[in-house]
């Protein structure tokens, strides 16, 4: 779970659907051919409602890109306790965060542009705090995986290589769904956790002992 | 290699340093914050010697772009048919495209950036015509792994796997060095190397026999 963070309210009342409609914008467009009018005229709300909330089409950025985390934090960490080897948490894990790409693919494409956004180098120093922000709670999910890699090193059902790089692969190899992943109009569920099986159980079978 | 492409002169009276100039600077601030000024300024070049030989910023990322990708063609198409079975090839394939991505990380940085400049709504019927081009330049390249990948399957050499996923995500497990690799100051190529093969030998564990 991401501490501190500001409350998305789901009544309708608050900021939830003004987060999903830029979602679907940024992801469309990308970051600079959307503005703050695509958004609310997608809405059908005026701009007024969207700067009561978000003083820029940045801050709303990041705000999508916080959201698209979170997700990613609350499909991945219920699993990461579940019984079993280092491998079997692993896997489970793995396939939850390939399903939420998959189930969140607006808010996670803005995740994954935003990695470029980083580099940006035209920011305020309030914008650049929550860049950092960002940064630190994308460390802390690929810590997520780090750790029981490890873990599953220590109790041998992962072979001995190195955390770091393997972590960065997979987490990439599962990432990548969000530049060619497109949702078929007669999708199931039951697709997707085909789809998300195939991409982890190569991952799973480079690294298992 | 790629057909028809404009000729990049290295002679130093092209556009050549034009291209690697302006690769450093998309990869550094992003697409939006990079302007033809920053480019000039940059170069030690009048903004009239960009403009002549683009006519807009964006013509000048989509040729970064299509660079980008004629350098990871040549480096993978040479060991595609070199001796050995499919999974030999593949791992000297994907081997050649991680070093590829690290040795011209500006230019491969755009290559993913690109990416998500496809989704935008806003381009001259041009610069679509010249989207679509790199579009499919990117499933050429794409291509070349599935092939391998099933010459693999056909000699046994990797298991029954679906291709059509396990190149994507291996393509992806790679090419998110664009996102996490900054080489060190003191790195050499046979840092590289043991890099790359890290990333590769999980990647070939996941598929072979």
């Amino acid at each position: 779970m991401i501490e501190n963070r500001r409350q998305v309210r789901t009544d309708g009342t608050g900021n939830a659907d003004i987060l999903e409609t830029a979602a679907q914008c940024f992801m469309e467009q990308g970051f600079s051919a959307t503005s703050i009018d695509d958004v609310a005229r997608r809405l059908g709300a005026t701009k007024g409602r969207i700067y009561h909330y978000y003083s820029s089409k940045t801050d709303l950025f990041f705000d999508v890109h916080r959201e698209g985390l979170e997700r990613l934090f609350q499909a991945v960490e219920p699993v990461m306790g579940i019984e079993g080897s280092g491998v079997v948490r692993l896997r489970a894990m793995l396939t939850a965060h390939a399903m939420a790409m998959m189930t969140n693919a607006a808010f996670e494409a803005v995740v994954v542009q935003g990695v470029h956004m980083h580099r940006m180098a035209a920011t305020t120093p309030d914008q650049r705090r929550t860049l950092d922000d960002l940064i630190a709670i994308r460390r802390r999910f690929e810590g997520l995986f780090k750790q029981v890699l490890q873990e599953g090193v220590d109790d041998g059902s992962i072979r001995n290589i190195d955390i770091s790089i393997s972590a960065k692969a997979m987490l990439g190899a599962i990432n990548w769904l969000s530049v060619w992943y497109r949702p078929a109009s007669d999708e199931t569920e039951m697709d997707r956790q085909m789809l998300a099986e195939r991409i982890v159980t190569t991952q799973i079978d480079g690294v298992r002992s």
